[in-house]
């Protein structure tokens, strides 16, 4: 990732800085700009950013995406200050305390869109002063949060949420394993069932990550190239949350008990993974394979948050004119909790 | 399967016709014994059988069993009149008709066991005048099923009930896939599926099966080598109920809707599949594994298809002494629906 130099637009009071992803003279970076700032259409509100966070899908788009011809303002996740209400809205005043869903187009659990609208990619996201969304797209800011807090939450906790809740149906009690310790999500379910009363057992290839874990009361941690079922000593795991893959997926079969949840919502050391049918249904095993969540998981998700006390594990927060080293850290994998951005 | 003479022991009043599955002088198959009628212990009944029904499982026991030094009583499915009723009981009478529960040890939906005791093998089972079980394994009989009927019905019928329902949470006006139709928990899985207000969809390799299917009501037939996203013509399918797999697998997630889910009971192409974790997570795909029903499905699923007069669909009832040809029947797979055995 390489932070260059840009045309930088004459600033005005009705301008706004925002980081957009860019191709320039055959380079592609995160760069800078100052745009003009958006008014909401009817139904919309125009929120000032005051804080927010950084996802791996932010890198994924900025690797994968062709269409590079075209500036993007990345960024999901987001918290600010309402700055003025779009036609036919009462109930959201100029001043309201907001934090931001990013699932643009998911409203009701059951109802799955065939391709999910994410805040930040092909619409404009949140790495910006002002950022323009549907109304149905804010709730209210949970006081207990700090606007850093509130600001790295959404995306992540959401899908923790799911993961664990809606997909998972985890129980008091139960027994979950969360591979990768420390990336966003994990670290969300890691708390999450630890509220909801679950023993948890964490996996890293980090020592320090797993040292760490220790310290904030996972049960147990596990290397990633352990024997996984002998470490456990056959207390038997109800469900799993990872993103891994396929250099684990095998492990998974040695530790389920019967009737054991596997939740998929990555896959970051490769896509294939080999299944044996007969181990599955004489187990009466189920892979549950999620991916964000709706309006509606995102309100349980802030009440969740919210009656537990949960407050988001803070690795870093950058200003936003230092996006190019925030992602930095983030594509080296280091840091423990999430990583942000300040207005 | 071969049938061999055997030594039947001299009848008397106390004694009992059975079916056992033996090796003798180094040849193995099925044989009609005559044995010492056992009384029931105490929370145990014995009931007097009136039809039995065959299953899959019972053609795998008799193939994969490595213990042939032992007889054994087959048969997971029967049903018949209650003959003597062991000390304790007091809601069960000498002449109660009454269907068996054959998953022993399985009461509460959400207690799986570790490994599942099904009646027949290793106790003994329901292709006998007698059989000796649990109190808690016997449900009264449906009246508006006959003899055969309702001696079929237990084990498919409580596979395909959970299938659909605790696993597929199928729901009314979903599209479902059934692959390999006229296989015993298919056709109960489809019947089912009708009555819950489903568009149901089958698949079989075989022509005269996929008629049959639309005769009776299927939405569409699918052969099992077409390409089945061109067959439907885009209309997604929720819920894929399957026993056949690697040969089908890939054809699902061609049709599946977004948030689809795939039950799956069985592996008759083979045992390993390879999944794309991404494709899995974009469309938040479950893969569901799921065997037989505990007791409390059992009873569920009497009351379903007492609610709906579901019948089983018979395909030919044998008498007891012609076990063997009966199994030949199921071993050549061309039978639609359920062999039975008749006492």
């Amino acid at each position: 990732m390489k932070h260059r130099d840009c045309n930088v637009n004459t600033a005005r009071q009705e301008n706004a800085r925002v980081i957009v992803h860019e191709r320039v003279n055959g380079s592609e970076g995160l760069c800078l700009h100052t745009t003009v700032n958006k008014l909401p259409k009817a139904g919309e509100v125009s929120v000032r950013i005051q804080a927010a966070g950084l996802n791996h899908r932010d890198l994924f788009i900025m690797k994968e995406r062709s269409d590079l011809h075209q500036s993007v303002v990345l960024g999901s996740d987001g918290a600010g200050i309402v700055a003025s209400v779009g036609e036919g809205i009462e109930h959201i005043q100029v001043g309201d305390e907001v934090i931001i869903h990013p699932t643009l187009n998911w409203v009701h659990t059951n109802e799955i869109p065939e391709t999910l609208t994410i805040l930040g990619y092909p619409s404009e996201g949140t790495f910006a002063e002002y950022v323009v969304v549907p109304v149905t797209c804010i709730e209210k800011k949970p006081a207990y949060l700090t606007w850093e807090e509130a600001g790295v939450l959404p995306l992540a906790a959401l899908t923790a949420y799911r993961a664990l809740f809606t997909r998972g149906q985890l129980k008091s009690g139960e027994h979950v394993l969360i591979t990768g310790i420390g990336g966003g999500v994990a670290t969300y379910a890691f708390m999450m069932a630890k509220a909801a009363g679950a023993k948890v057992t964490v996996t890293s290839r980090s020592q320090e990550k797993r040292l760490r874990a220790l310290e904030v009361g996972a049960d147990h941690v596990l290397a990633s190239d352990c024997d996984w079922g002998e470490s456990l000593h056959g207390e038997p795991v109800n469900l799993i949350i990872d993103s891994i893959g396929p250099a684990v997926f095998t492990q998974f079969l040695q530790v389920l008990a019967p009737g054991g949840r596997v939740v998929q919502f990555g896959r970051s050391s490769g896509d294939k993974v080999e299944i044996s049918l007969s181990t599955l249904f004489r187990n009466q095993y189920s892979i549950l394979a999620t991916s964000m969540g709706s309006a509606e998981e995102f309100r349980e998700m802030l009440q969740f948050v919210e009656r537990h006390r949960i407050r988001p594990v803070i690795d870093q927060i950058y200003p936003l004119e230092q996006a190019v080293q925030a992602f930095k850290r983030m594509e080296a994998g280091v840091q423990f909790g999430n990583i942000g951005l300040k207005m």
